[in-house]
């Protein structure tokens, strides 16, 4: 079956408390709503730093969790000099340290991992595109430099909207667009 | 059968006319040997600019050929802001204009392309590995973030090194390091 794709930029997300060290008591406020519901890219922006080098304008998504999070691609942990482990969202083992420098001041946390492909999806979802019980798929991408990825999660939400996330270095690898299709394969 | 990976970062060849427009008097010294027989980055670097960004220290591989190529991946194009075609290294059909810029001056030229997958491969490469009468193959590709490439082309050259030259986005969407092993799928 077909799921649409959205491409992942680097992206921060941070607690309350981080919020307030990076940004003081300036209000987080809406840039545009993303297509997960509830989900917005803030206007926010800091600067992520590892040993290497610093990557700036990096958009820090909102509304806040409960977790201090940095969403990098491997050819961005190649600028920063890290080598961060691929995990799913919220699963920071064995992630690696980066600062984030905001306008209020700077923090250092091990914060940093690749995201793991998944695709966000719903009870809903699931019951309509026969999709329950299944944690895994496969993704077949079509085009000049197509192929399957593998190792796609799918990823449950109360309210998703149904949708492959990948990360810049997946989208460009396969010249694949937002709002591009892509066919998922059960193993 | 296993291959193994070389990445090609973003590069550029000259033909002659080009290289002393770039480069004036200044002889191409070699820098390192690349893996292909007879092929050498040179301590030649230029600066290549698009309507939206330049990227600077762009490396010359050498020898000089017949023709003025830049080698991108897509990740560079969006740098760039260009929209160049997945070609096969000489061919230049709707290859898209650059400037390219050295010590001695800049030349624009119809030139960038992001090049194709590709394994090198020699007759006795082709004997020896089952490879004859093949045209193009698929590759298998482990790991967290694996999966198959399609797409692949086999490049002949009189004496070759058997190797999958992949650019930077796809081997940092699949995680893939120099000298890596792949698996080739005949289709």
């Amino acid at each position: 079956m077909k799921v649409s794709v959205g491409v992942s930029n680097r992206h921060v997300h941070l607690n309350d408390d981080d919020y307030k060290l990076l940004f003081g008591e300036i209000p987080m406020t809406k840039r545009n709503d993303l297509t997960q519901p509830g989900c917005f890219a803030s206007d926010m922006l800091v600067t992520i730093t590892g040993p290497k080098r610093s990557i700036e304008n990096v958009r820090v998504l909102g509304p806040n969790r409960s977790y201090t999070q940095v969403e990098v691609s491997k050819t961005d942990s190649y600028a920063l000099g890290i080598n961060p482990p691929v995990r799913n969202s919220g699963d920071l083992a064995d992630a690696v340290e980066v600062t984030i420098t905001g306008p209020n001041g700077s923090i250092t946390r091990n914060a940093a991992i690749i995201a793991s492909r998944h695709i966000h999806v719903d009870k809903k979802i699931r019951r309509e595109h026969n999709l329950e019980g299944i944690d895994m798929v496969s993704v077949k991408i079509p085009g000049e430099k197509g192929g399957i990825i593998e190792n796609v999660y799918l990823k449950d939400s109360a309210e998703a909207y149904f949708e492959i996330h990948l990360d810049t270095d997946d989208a460009n690898a396969h010249l694949l667009k937002q709002n591009d299709e892509v066919e998922i394969i059960i193993n």
